[in-house]
Formats: structure tokens, C-alpha cells, sequence
């Protein structure tokens, strides 16, 4: 039987040296006042059982990691008629992004992507009228998801995004002149600023993930969220696009589908198994968590979880 | 016990109503006269046992297939100084691919697109002088590694993908401008063609593939190839970078590194447990397989080998 | 002597066969309703004389030709400095100007493409604070060179030009996240389709042109509103950015430079001679007016005019 | 009376001060030993006249200004069916060049890009067989408008651009995977380079260029060349295109059709008046020969004979 604690100590022992590099975003004041030194892991496994190393109680900006939960949602409403919108495959660098985006007709290659994920929200915007009306159904699913009803968002974080997002705005507005975006480009991007500034910390993370580990049903619970093809998607899209221009370093070291924020949080799923959430908050060159990605690799090295 | 005979003549018989759907490469004449109704699939496991079905002993153009065992080499000689020539995430569609040369300073994003394939032969190239002796020495290894010294190359198709080159020849030129082909680029791509009209059967294909999925070592003769690092490396852009613009879909269909060619062929690994190879020269709208594709993914349902 | 208003007379006939010829603007409502087959041309002396044909007191949305006048006040204000945020050079075709932006980090190519044209009006906005002022401040100046103190501008072509304009909400916010707009966004496109509403004959707008074929001075009151210098540089980019993916073509056909507009006007300018104004609101494929394109080439040719 | 010699006199004393400013193209060692300082000017008129100035007798490498002779010969044999195969309006950036080939399906966007004359030497050699009998055409034709027998290529500097070609093959390679290079491309290659290394005096450029300013017909011996169609047409492209990155630029201050060559030449139309060429190997950043534009300059100054 395998020792989660002691992998988990261990890890939390062997990542130390490694906590003071990297660098905290800083392109909003409200992320970059962050405590950057921090760290935090979590797992949960599928009979409830949970395990902890560091500042797991934290909550910090999911940012990115939003995307997964959105992307579930607006899978389920809509089923593969996303894809009229959104693909699913990998995509290149941040400069390719905006030409992709006008070479193929305002439709972004996958929902992990800002394009994408806005187009998510747009489609989201469409089925529940309203910001108010959207958030809150994407947050109570995160709840429902999390088992937890008192998750919420930092109005300071989404605020100053909203404020300074103007490449997301050129991005929407791109689309809205292809047709691929129904709403007010204002109101999906509150929406979308909004999901991204919900804060967690990783035992809530990590719980609320566990549904795609085990082909969209809770464990714990039994509840259903998604259909098992879904949930495969899900964790492919997460495999070849969860780190933007490192998603094939981060499958390399880790090995595992994932998806990670600017905010220094990371997911990951160990299919049939469990699922994982780290937090730090420094980045390494491609915005991952720097120590983060480290203690999602050594994890899959001292556990052999890798899909390797 | 999995009965993989058993399996293997499932698949044979549901793909038959699919044999039809598809269509064979046609930009070079040479690939176009293949019989486009053939189907064959083969597995190699790690005690030496074999199972195939269907014309498993019929030669085929392995095409991009070889840039698995070039990439293989190169990471051996090289090490990871060869990221400097190449990257090793996953690229935008075929568009972008040139702007993104053009962009990053002509490295290509990784060694599976025909850019960084070409880069890959170019660093053979560099350590073996010349065409001749490069060409044998890639054929030597995939020789060795297939365990059958027989292997050998299409003359016919390599002279017309030669003739036809063009946009690889744009490619390697562009490329040389940046100063990140060191060779006679002529020389490169005869060399580049020269293993791409490498002919094989599924049979010598899951043969030679196995040493991927244990860790660059031959499990049969105990040959070890490449460090487990790089064995690791080369599944992980396996499996992000496969098969073009349809390496997501594959992972979410398949959920197995893999590397698909216009020949028809595909190989995939199922890590620490066995490798495989499907033959069908019928391609679906990316340029993969389409029954070959369909193939592994009954075998990943059937089997439940998925990583997902 | 050149018997000016029966060349204008002679125009009028011969483009009668073409008048039904090309397509009205129809991406907002409010400028496809225009009335398709008028056709009016004004020229204006630096003697004060001018000459007209066809209806040449209509009013129609002068569109893209305002471009000019916020490049001229532009130009008057921050001299070269203006070059800091946007160019002086041709640009290629609509698809490259997003790519170009990205590419050349936020700086758009010239004043005429409607990026260039949007950071202008950033930097009227900048010294006069607010929409209102600006605005006031762009007609005042029209006014003045059109010597009419009643010109005015369309509030239903604006607010449906401003309800429409997503592609340029996206280049602005791109160049936003660039630096290189300075105000708030939905300001500066305000102000910007405020003045691309703004309605004249072609009798106001040869007279309001005057002073550019003049060296800056205005012949008829002496006014002098830029330097001869500025007047020489807003030729030159006129000549060769002055009809998008058409300003080689009309340099050609035409050999003066000019600057056309959606709604189908065009203005040139013959150096040290006269300034023209023409308006038919059928467009070519390059979406300049057709049959105001061949008016002024027959003029250029039946006056011998052309710069060739 | 235009005291022409007077002028180049003036100019000459006034370019002194700038005569070591700038750098000579060094991208092939052919091309970099030139003397540095030279500096030469010529124009001839219809009546036959010509004045000189500097080492107007001095050969140099005419580089990109060979376009304009390669295009009029193409325009002469194919008229417009010739714009099948390339445009003619400005294009963007040197970065932007490879994009739009790929974006526009291998048509270059005008003649006087590389891609465009490249395209251009295609089309000659369709019509003339091989690279000596298409060589051969080119430069009889040049020695025909020149009246001199005598003009002929540098070998040294033929061998030493094809050697260091590669961004040029690109090009080419990329424009015939889109079947827009009919011939070899390794032929077409080399007679482009071929007659990029003729070398002639601003002597014998100015004679050369005269048809230019006279609809195509050379006014001292009344030899016809191309229509008068045509030779506007070449005017128009020079002026909108005539100088890369930098035709804006050089349509401000000369004001004149003109094309530059690395090379530092620059030759120049006044329409119906005269013919100019100067030479000054240093160039600007935008690579057009700096003392060679600023002599140009100071002649429209002088002479009031811009477009302006």
C-alpha cells in the first residue's frame, strides 16, 4: 500500500531548495502581492480518503484552472455542438494565437487557450441570460463539485483583470467580427475575469477534480456530472493543452493530464486513481508553477503514476 | 490472461465496414497505386510473443513514421543539446508552422513536424558526412532494432518525394537562412526522403517500437538504445505531437503515444507493457489512418490499456 | 486654357454606362440605404473658382477620407513625435495588418489603415481631454478648411458603426495592451466613428482639400494650417497608402494622391494646381467607388495631370 | 534654363558631410569590399544631353534595379496576363513577405519584392528555354536601352549571392508547392542572381532608364519598348514599391518613381523630362543607399521637379 503521507512529506522536503525561485505574476497588482514562498499539495482519493502537505487550507486565484471546470459545464450543455466553436487540439505560441484566430475564422484550437476559454464562457453566457445568472451557475457547480458552498471569488483580483485585460479584449472582439462570439463582449469578459478570480485552496481543488479521474462521476458521492466519453476529452485536452507552450514539458515530467494557473495552482488526474492539486506561487519561464510542477513530477516518480 | 489474438480478430472484423472510408495519399504517384483496401495490425510484447492479423507481412512506406527512430538517434548522439535546434511542444496547423519558423528564428516547434524532422537529419547528417552513411546508419538502427536485417527502402518513392519536395525544400531552406541547418540542404533532404521510403510490415514495426514502451531498452535481447529520460521524452511527444493536427483527437481516442504516417502506418506503445503497429493506407481528413486509427482505439477500449 | 467644367461635363457622360456598375457599402443599415446610383465631382482653384457635375451639394458619410483631416491636426500637434506611435509605410492586405500589429508590437504601419487611424485619434483625444472636445475640435478644423460652419455629422451611421466595429475594437485593444493607446478604449472608438460619421458634398470636401495641394497655406484666405512639409508627407502617404489593397492600382489608374471612403467618396490632390472631390457610392472589389475611381482617371487623363 | 550641371555640382559638395555615414551591404563578401566612399550621380534628357557628377563611370552591382528591367521584358511578352502570377501593390514587411505568399497562395504581392521578381525571372525563363538564352535576352535587352554593347554580369558576385541564397530559395521553393514557379527552381535561381550581378555605371543606368519617362519610348533613338500602358504602370509600382520597407520614405522626400538596389544604386524618373541614376554604396537602415537618397532629395529640391 502505498504511503501518501510520507511521498507527500517527502516531496514537501525536496521541493524547499527550490522555493525561492521563479517569479510571481505580476502583470495585476492584486495577484503580484501574493506571499510567493508558499506551497501547498493535496490529493484525494476515490474511497474519501484525503492528504495534505503544506499551506492546504490557502486559498488563492485559480485562474486558468477555471477553464477545466467552464469547459465541463459548457460540455454538458451542449455536448460535441461546442466544438462548432471551440477545437480541441493543440495550438502554438501566444504570438500564433491572434493569427490562428484570423486565419481560421475567428474559431480558437482549444478551450485551455484564452481565446478558447472565452468562447466558452460566451457559450455558458448564452444558455444562463446573464453575468449574475452565469457566474453563478459555474460557481455552484464548482461548489457542488468541491463539496464545499463557501467558495467565492476575490472581487479585488477580478476587478483589476477586467481592467487591464485588453488582450482578452482584442481576442473577444476578433471573434465577435467572425460571429463566434452571441453575447455582449463586455459581459462575457466580466464572466470570464470573474470565474478566473474564484479562490481555492488545494484540498478544495483537489477534491473538486476528483469527477474527472473517475470518467465523470464522483466517487464519493456518486453523482454525475459528465458522460465517460466527456471526461476522457477533458483529460485529453488537459494532457495536450493544459500549459500552453510547456504542455508537452509538463507531459514529459509529469505525465499526467493537468492544468495549471497563473496564480500558481496546478490540477492534475490520475485516471481511475485520484486527483491532485498543487500550489506556489512563483512561475517558471512559461507561467507553470515552478516548485509546483516539480512536486507533481517527483510525485509521479516516487509513486509511478506516470503514464509513462 | 488478455487473449490477444482474440482482440486482434475482433478488431479485424469490425473495422471492415470502415475499409472503404478514406483515402490514400496521392501527391506523389508511387504512394497512390498502393492496394487502398489493406488492413493489418500487430503487437510485440516484452517476453518475445507476437500477435497479428490481417497481411501483417506486407511492406509498407513507413514515411513519418522514421522520425521517431531519427529523433531516437539524434537524442543518443546529442543528448539535450539538440533542443537548441528543435523544440519538443506541440505546433499550430500546417500554416503556422511556417510562420512560426519565421517567427522563432527558423527553430522548428518539434521533431515530428517535417521542419524539425528535417532539422533531426541534419544533425544526423552533421555526425555521419554524408548522405550515404547517414542513410545507412538510421537503416542500420531501425535494422537493429526491428531485429531483422532485412529492412530496406523504396527507391521509386523516394526519388518521387524528392521531385515533389518543394514545401520541405522551402522548409530547409528558410531554416538554413536562420543558420540552423548546417549540411547542404540538398544533401538533407535526400537524406530526409531517403528514410521516409523506408519500407515495413506491422509486423517489423511493433517489433522495432518496443524498446519505447521499456524505457529504451530492448526487453527481448536487452539492448539498451536510448536512457530512460529519452525514451520518456520521445513518448511524451509521441503523444502531444503524433499525428498533426490531430494529435489531440488521437490521444482522446486512443489515449497511447503514438506516430502516424501517409503511408498508412501508425505505431503506438503501451508503456512498460507492449507496442504495436496498424497498417491501412486509407487516411481520414488529418492524414492518419482511418482505419488504423479506429483499430487502436477498439484495442485501447477493448483491452482498457488507455491512460485515460 | 483648360475648359474645366466641360471636362467635368464629358466625365459626367462617359461614366453613365458604368453607374449601375459595383456594390454600396452594406455592413451597417445605416449607409446601405443610401441612394446607389448618384454620382458628383467637384474640383476647386486656388483662385477660388470651382467646378462641379452631378450632385454636388449631396451630403454622404465621408468615412475613411476623415483620416486625413485627424492626421493633418495630428501632424500639426505632435510633429514627428507622432511617429513614435504609428507609421508612415504601405502595409499589406487586411489579414497582415492584425499580424503586423502583433509582429511589430503595436505600432501600426501608417495613418490610413484603420489602425493607424484609431492611435491618431488616441492622441487628439489626449490633448483635448474628452469625446466632446475632441470631436469639436476635428469638425471645427473641418470646418475651417471647408470654409462652412454647418457641417455636421450622421448619429445614426455612428451609433451603428460604433454597435458594428468589433474588428477595430479588437485592433485597438491589441494596440491597448501594446501601450500604444493612451486613453480608454471605448473612448477612442467613440471618437473615432464620430468623425468617420461626419457627412459632406463633394463640394465641401474639394474645397476642404485645398490646402494640401497648396503646401499647408490655403489659397483662397492664406490660412496657414500646417507646415509645407507636414502637407508634402501627408501626400506622399496619401499616394501610397491612400486606397488599401487598391493603392498601387489607384497610383496607377489615377496618378495623384487621394484617400477614398466606404460611403464612396474620394478626395485628391494635384499638386500646386487644384484639389478634387468625387462621390458615386458603388464600390469595387478593393471597396474604393468604382465609377469615382474612373472619373478621376478620365480627368487625370483628359487633363494631363497624372503625376506620370 | 535648368542648369543641370550646376545642380549635380551643388549636390555633390552638399552630400560631402554624409559621405561616410551608413554601411555597405556585407551579407555576401563580394558585395562588401567596395569602396565605401564612392559617390556618383547622372540624368539624361530626351534631347540626348547628359550630366554627370562623381565616379559616374564606375561599374557597380545594379542588384534589386535589375527587377525593373526584368519586369518591363515581362510585361513586353506577357502583358497582363503576367498578374496571374504576381501583384502589384505594396506589401508589407520583409517578416510579413512569407506569410502573405503562404496566406495567398504563392502570388507575391508586386514585382519588386524578391518573391515578385523571382516569379518575374520564372516567366522569362518559360519563354526563352534556359538559363543562358533567358540570361542572354536580359542583358541584350539592357545593353539595348542602355546603347551599350558593353555591359555584363560579375561572376564573383553570381556565385556568391546563389551561394548564400537561402532565404531566396525559400521563397521560390514555397511559390512552386503552390505551382507558381513554372521552371527548376535551382534555374531560376541562378539566372535571377545572374542578372542581379550586372554591374553598370549611374552612366549608363540613367541612358538605360529613359523609355521610363517617355511611355516606353526611348526619345533619342525612338525605339519602343513597352506600351505606354506599361510604362506608367512600371512608374507606378516604382513609386508605390520602388524601395521596400522604406517607399513611403522615399516617395516623401524624392517624390519621384525610383528603384534602389543594395548594391547602392538608385535610379529615378522624371516623367516626360528625364532619367536620373546615382550611386553611393553606403546604405540606411532600410537598405537603400543613404548619400544616393539625399542627393535625389536636394535634385527635386533644386529643380522642383517632385511630384509635390
Amino acid at each position: 500500500m502505498i504511503q501518501y503521507q510520507e511521498i507527500l512529506n517527502d516531496i514537501y522536503n525536496e521541493i524547499q531548495p527550490f522555493i525561492n525561485e521563479g517569479k510571481v505574476a505580476n502583470y495585476i497588482p492584486a495577484l503580484a502581492k501574493v506571499d510567493p514562498d508558499q506551497f501547498a499539495m493535496s490529493l484525494t482519493l476515490f474511497d474519501g480518503r484525503s492528504f495534505h502537505v503544506g499551506c492546504s487550507d490557502n486559498k488563492f486565484s485559480i485562474q486558468s484552472i477555471s477553464k477545466v471546470f467552464t469547459f465541463t459545464r459548457a460540455l454538458d450543455i451542449y455536448s460535441t455542438e461546442l466544438y462548432n466553436k471551440v477545437g480541441k487540439e493543440p495550438s502554438g505560441d501566444p504570438f500564433n494565437s491572434l493569427i490562428q484566430l484570423e486565419h481560421e475564422y475567428g474559431i480558437p484550437r482549444n478551450p485551455f487557450i484564452n481565446a478558447g476559454a472565452i468562447v466558452v464562457t460566451d457559450a455558458l453566457l448564452t444558455k444562463y441570460k446573464n453575468i449574475d445568472n452565469t457566474f453563478d451557475n459555474i460557481l455552484g457547480f464548482i461548489r457542488d463539485i468541491s463539496d464545499d458552498q463557501t467558495i467565492d471569488f476575490d472581487k479585488e483580483v477580478w476587478f483589476s483583470e477586467y481592467k487591464h485585460g485588453f488582450r482578452n479584449a482584442a481576442l473577444a472582439n476578433l471573434m465577435k467580427s467572425f460571429n463566434n462570439i452571441d453575447n455582449n463582449v463586455d459581459d462575457v469578459l466580466k464572466t470570464y475575469f470573474k470565474h478566473c478570480s474564484i479562490t481555492m485552496s488545494t484540498k478544495e481543488l483537489s477534491r473538486a477534480t476528483l469527477f474527472l479521474a473517475n470518467h465523470g462521476v464522483d466517487p464519493i458521492n456518486q453523482k454525475q456530472y459528465i458522460t465517460p466519453q466527456q471526461a476522457k476529452r477533458i483529460n485529453a485536452v488537459m494532457l495536450t493543452c493544459g500549459h500552453y507552450d510547456a504542455s508537452g514539458e509538463f507531459a514529459f515530467h509529469v505525465g499526467l493530464p493537468g492544468k495549471s494557473g497563473v496564480g500558481g495552482g496546478i490540477i492534475a488526474v490520475v485516471p481511475k486513481v485520484m486527483s491532485l492539486a498543487v500550489f506556489s506561487p512563483r512561475l517558471n519561464s512559461w507561467g507553470n508553477s515552478l516548485v509546483g510542477t516539480k512536486a507533481l513530477e517527483l510525485f509521479t516518480t516516487k509513486s509511478g503514476f506516470s503514464i509513462f
